[in-house]
């Protein structure tokens, strides 16, 4: 195994997650699960937008399916050894044709319109716990967002915890 | 949107994907549900063993604990827009100290060895389907393994389909 570098601490941590989080055409990985207890997971782009995990999916897809009935997703960002994970609620989920600041500033940071496709819907995810880690030794410390709140002070007129 | 690449054919992508599961330390997404509907999702390396997916992961995890109860596991390989997606079974569960073939196997690929801690279980996941594309261009055409069987003629003493 190479050797890893210095783990980062909290603030770096949650810097590196809302930069990456803002980054253009960025993707997620949305694990839902159906009634049943079947897992499924697919690969989307995303938006940040108000503290939210946007996404954009066919309103018949698996995805938007098993979130209207269980309203939850769990959510992976970036490669696996830096990886950004994010349990999340569906907060609202709202078609694309009716939702034109959503569809605007989902459209500033994808790289697709999903309004010139038929029947998507954007489901609206607000996260409730963040971790995120690169190597073995970041294992420790990597929650940065506990029960939906940011573990870090925040400087952007945010509440300090 | 970037242009994409021409769409790869089935025996194109089927060495391509062949190609990526033997890579050395290289990762899988494994999403699993628990039987109330939780998704859960983590990524861990893998090993290509016998045309198996081979994990290590602690027996007391999420994951393990998923898989034993509900047998079935999506996993994703390589990164959101050259992606491989395969719906699997749990074929195995076996303490990583008494599976000696396997873990040589195992060790010979990842970049780590589960022995060396306490606790683990080696999982062998039974690919049902397997999916592979890169961008939208290649949503058709995208099924490589259909009820276990990989739809492209194998020259490697496999049955010809």
């Amino acid at each position: 195994m190479t050797r890893s570098a210095p783990a980062r601490d909290l603030e770096t941590r949650t810097a590196d997650t809302l930069a990456t989080l803002a980054t253009p055409a960025v993707d997620v990985w949305v694990a839902t699960a159906s009634a049943g207890g079947a897992p499924h997971l697919v690969p989307v782009s995303l938006a940040w937008v108000d503290e939210r995990v946007v996404i954009a999916v066919e309103a018949s897809s698996v995805t938007a399916r098993n979130l209207a009935a269980s309203r939850v997703a769990r959510l992976a960002v970036g490669p696996t050894r830096d990886v950004l994970m994010i349990d999340s609620v569906l907060e609202k989920a709202v078609g694309v044709a009716d939702a034109e600041e959503l569809a605007t500033a989902y459209v500033g940071q994808a790289d697709w319109d999903p309004r010139r496709s038929e029947g998507y819907v954007f489901l609206v995810l607000r996260p409730v716990r963040v971790q995120a880690w690169r190597e073995a030794n970041e294992m420790a410390g990597r929650t940065l967002m506990r029960d939906g709140a940011w573990l870090v002070a925040r400087h952007d007129g945010g509440e300090t915890r």
